[in-house]
């Protein structure tokens, strides 16, 4: 592997960006051309992050046309909307595009509509788009120009469901995921709520009713299963620490079904999977396992009293949940090895 | 008020009894004579606990017909079943007995064998405990020498339950409560899970399957509802921050049952409780707001989609949820105004 | 005592007003009858601090004049500048003023112009101010219209200072603190620095040189040794904690002094005051063991190798470090127990 | 690079060894070929430490003959003296010996038994020992076989102090350091003091006279200025976080020495170190931004009313403080470039 891939981080400044820029600075085959920030533009990257004053890269705040000039791949570390204004004319002009915003995540723009209260930015983009999350779409990966990096609640959702419905072991119906995120969840948001006091020794459910994940999430389930729709509950909860996500879901076993039977669906699905672990039966997942790593793990059990299948399932929200995965993407899509650089 | 009650409290070194002592020593109507510990017995109180470096106590490990002539009220902050072995003698005593452990919490001997793997130590005492929780067995506990005070998780699960089961606005099918507790909930116990590194950043969920607080909410939620029974899932969360407890509580609304009848059980049931707040529809508790007080903080929203009720409960798991509560029951069986000391 | 005094806050959406509320609201000789807050005027105290839902306050904005009919004490938590434009009128109202910024705590307005970059907005008024920090200016505390109460790192710095200085046990030259303040420090202060994924998993130095509180410490310093002016370093560092600060001091020991020299004069000077500790000698002081109380812990230890003194003293920031030591100050000058309501 | 080096981690169950796992498993030159531990012996790494799962490591707890086949290189993360006899064999067997532990790090053998209370296990050992900080000792590393690997405090110390010294910026006289570390600096230690409620909300120095780390800092900052000793006053401090040491450190001028007289000497001393970053002047550093890295960050100011030089430094306690530095050690022992796997 003789040249580097030219990659340009659009939005560099929030935590997802950042990540970006801490992975892909020591990524073996990447050259990272671009971090730009309308907000820093002209700032060293030490400046911004001491993390990374060892580097040279500095803020830019590039036209697109001349991004296009510095990069192949571009990751969109963006607010939904103005991810779309840069993705467009990204792809027109040749490169690959890993949006890790929800612009393109539903395919329904009925859904976009209704959670993000406007219209689809560019419905004519969506055929196109792959949904970012290896384990469910490698193969359709390998040639996608634009990936929709999974949201980090729906990950931490879907990889624990998917073989469970696919398989039939659990019910479509009454399906409640509680989830529980560090702070970085909420992005580098400047606000009272998000203040240290505010959120140290605190611990609250928030968006219990049409958190905007419930959509993504319904519509992998669903697809998961083989149904048109899937109903669900979801409950996210803010948690005092950094980095992490843990999801705690409960299905209605169908009639029979063994822990045996959930192991080996488990198994069979996610033995080869690098970044996906599955632990031994009864235990619980812990997000500090996982924290800085692009790993899933998840834990199971069974309650017969309730017939209730209960799993757990923690990843890093800005790693496995965001820019981790969104790397593992752009190594599928460009024949790298997986695992390069994560 | 001329008189203050003469008060010990039995085990005090754990978290539950270092509770009691800081509220106890500003309680306006009570002397606190006794606080016993094994481990602490000669120690000044300042030696152990430097916080209360200012008063004189001293910790002692008394024998029962000693500590029978110390206090006329003992609290036992004892672990299960050590707690029944001073109850005993205490009660024949004549003392007024408010048991912190399980012991007394469950009407079912075979529950408690189920859950604690050993016959019920004294059930013969089982009929004069009166369950702990003011808001729910005011009247008895006015009359009661043997108070069975309510569990942490079941306090924030019940308060929550109660009147809406009472109501019939919900189903006693298919209830889920997800609770995440703060670290002082699994007491002062020295274990390498819970040193430092290993809870701060991170989050995790234990005992989803047979927790030994599920028996205490189904026999409190049945009770509530006038059924026989009820089967439910709680699944608690070990989350990094001192005190607190957030359950959130998903139901199956009843054909019908809207908002404003929720708000208007909750009404009528709490309006005029000091130590709960319901809070406006749609908001969510905080464990924040609770903190180091005795309140129960209760938020509410209908997901129309699901037709679930969805409710958070805040505590802290020391003051309501457990020696606060305590102390309030203590009120109540004394005849002091229920606030005193809260 | 029939008549509970009538007590204003102004200025109470920070976190020094929060405390004062949370604190004014149980003590039994005031009755709080304004609390101010541009932002917040017209809504209820539950609906910004749910904490305090059960009161039936409401933030107001009145002009002075309404304000100065409202009550017999104002306290000013305020921003310096601020605090004296509120001041002037309510003192000639005939109110108490005890004003928590640090408008009045400096005697010299070369200082105060040196440090806060602007002239003293109301020298006139210096010669009134007392100093408010009881255990050295009690006396004058009783019959102040004006009290300028100590600041946080200041009270830290100068009860663990004043008695070693005034007994000549140690030099004025080569004094060193090193102070860790927890968040709620920087106040109720919306910015990128202060949220939590930034402040947590964090620890720094800040303002290492020149910061404010520099001045006011030497000021009190000075007094204390009897000398016309005292220079020293005073290092503040910021951790991820809520409430609290610890100060290390490092004195150079005069020639002989020994550990019960140390004892004695500490022994001397705070054995009778209700809100200091003295640690047996060679114990370190915890910030944990003041959260919450209006005490100040004192330890001290001596290093024979270097001839120095090694003091660590605590206290709660927003308690001992502002409020609840305002109100300590307003308690002497009413003629209360120095202790109601803390 | 074919043939990868083996390497062996003997007591691989406290935080540096599994940090040093951690690092390891991605070296890219290295096999880690066993990880030994007594209590773990026979289990599976990712039983113990479910975050390496998908490595096939176990546990083991070989003889030492047997553990001289499996390595060339051993790491011994052991308490002190322990590490002693670890060493010995595994030198005289051939291997290359990484000391984490004090062992060796004093060159003085009455200072050990002075700080240690027992006489040095094996003085014969200390001539061929070299002290394992690259930044002073890189060439005599190219040929130790034994490295007595830094202390985390005294490398977050020595870094900054030895070049001000050696260029006598600052004077010999009257050097303070305070530091605080996050909780892994104590190790995994399972004692009360350490579980999680006690550390949290909690902030405190210990230690403050006579901690073990002191004879290390004075005999490397002695060598640096050339000098036959130094005493200075080190004060470590407990802060509430995982990872991390911040030490502030102040310096008394030498006359007529200004800021960039500072900035040079660093700059000379650090420009193209690898893993030292030199901030601009006056800002300060943040262990939040070497989290994680093997990076020192140094920051600086000058108070000119006392004329002291302040200075802050920063490391990850575990990382440059312990196991990263350890690695960058054996990389400069084996020829590998020295950064690899940092």
């Amino acid at each position: 592997m003789e040249k580097k891939v030219k990659v340009a981080v659009v939005g560099a400044s929030g935590y997802s960006g950042e990540e970006l820029v801490r992975l892909l600075l020591k990524h073996p085959y990447v050259e990272l051309t671009a971090i730009t920030s309308r907000a820093n533009a002209g700032k060293s990257i030490g400046e911004v992050y001491p993390r990374f004053a060892k580097s040279e890269l500095s803020f830019c705040n590039p036209e697109v046309a001349e991004l296009a000039k510095l990069a192949e791949v571009a990751f969109l570390a963006l607010p939904h909307g103005l991810a779309t204004e840069y993705a467009i004319p990204l792809l027109k002009a040749g490169l690959k595009v890993l949006d890790i915003s929800a612009d393109f995540r539903l395919r329904s723009t009925a859904k976009y509509e209704e959670y993000y209260g406007a219209p689809h930015p560019a419905p004519e983009l969506l055929k196109q788009a792959v949904y970012g999350q290896p384990e469910r779409y490698r193969k359709a990966l390998k040639h996608a120009d634009l990936i929709a990096c999974a949201g980090c609640y729906p990950t931490s959702s879907i990889l624990p469901s998917a073989p469970l419905l696919a398989h039939k072991l659990v019910s479509t119906e009454g399906i409640v995921i509680c989830s529980a995120s560090g702070v970085t969840g909420a992005g580098r948001k400047v606000a009272e709520n998000y203040i240290f006091p505010e959120c140290n020794e605190s611990f609250k459910a928030y968006g219990v009713v049409g958190h905007r994940h419930v959509p993504e999430i319904e519509q992998e389930l669903a697809a998961a299963a083989g149904v048109p729709e899937i109903k669900l509950n979801f409950i996210p909860h803010l948690a005092p620490f950094n980095r992490g996500i843990n999801s705690t879901l409960l299905f209605n076993l169908m009639p029979g079904v063994t822990l045996d039977d959930v192991t080996n669906v488990y198994h069979e699905a996610y033995a080869d999977e690098p970044f996906v672990m599955v632990l031994p039966p009864k235990k619980c997942a812990d997000t500090k396992y996982v924290t800085m790593t692009n790993m899933c793990q998840i834990g199971y059990n069974i309650d017969p009293r309730t017939d209730k299948l209960i799993v757990t399932s923690v990843i890093d929200n800005l790693t496995k949940g965001a820019s981790g995965q969104a790397i593992q993407c752009m190594n599928i899509r460009l024949g790298l090895p997986e695992t390069a650089g994560l």
